[in-house]
């Protein structure tokens, strides 16, 4: 499988926040949704069940706790979880905040309009919540 | 919490395939692309995490061994796993074969159109080959 490298499009379109037990967890800066992602770092995988079992348990703790924080900090109506991977194959598991009214509600996030970059203080605070509170 | 009931849209828009241990495995009439969907068999329960950990361990392991039978049943390129309940907020977790060159590739399904459905023959030929791989 070789050594795990980010894909040069997911390290260009977010930055890291943290290293969890098995995946890096990224922020977008988009500020349209408070939307991070999940990346396991294990090379040469594309689909959750080709991770290991125990690679497959981590992830869904790791995601979970991330979705649960996500959800206090923010207030949010729902979180919208999803690995698609129809563009980047390298396995990624997205959580968004979504909030009613929010710029396209009740649809998802993905393929929709441009990103709109966080201010650099409502970025640093979001961060910083998120991460008190995983 | 109540007894678990499914949501009346979800029983709408889709019908029962097999039960799992804790899901229902349920599919989604649009030939569009090979569509299923798991839904917990508990009440009261929107997120993911909201679920017990035992739970959440379970819907890990049958939304997996779904989306690994449905990529080998299917061929597809990929497979989408996604819980909005944006619309419909009873906990339901999608899976989906997507193919280059399906109607909406490599966008996401999701609020895409309009369901195609499956000619009758052509459904249960899926169905069957499914569940033989689960």
């Amino acid at each position: 499988m070789g050594e795990f490298e980010l894909d040069a499009r997911l390290a260009r379109d977010s930055e890291l926040i943290t290293v969890l037990g098995l995946c890096q967890l990224r922020l977008l800066n988009d500020s349209r949704w408070p939307w991070v992602m999940l990346v396991p770092q294990r090379a040469g995988i594309s689909e959750i069940f080709e991770l290991t079992p125990l690679d497959q348990a981590l992830l869904t703790f790791e995601t979970n706790t991330v979705a649960a924080a996500l959800k206090k900090v923010t207030g949010a109506k729902k979180i919208n979880i999803g690995a698609l991977g129809n563009v980047v194959s390298q396995l990624h598991m997205h959580v968004i905040a979504r909030f009613e009214g929010d710029p396209n509600w009740p649809g998802p996030i993905w393929g929709f309009g441009q990103a709109v970059p966080y201010a650099s203080s409502q970025k640093q605070d979001f961060v910083k919540a998120l991460v008190e509170n995983l």
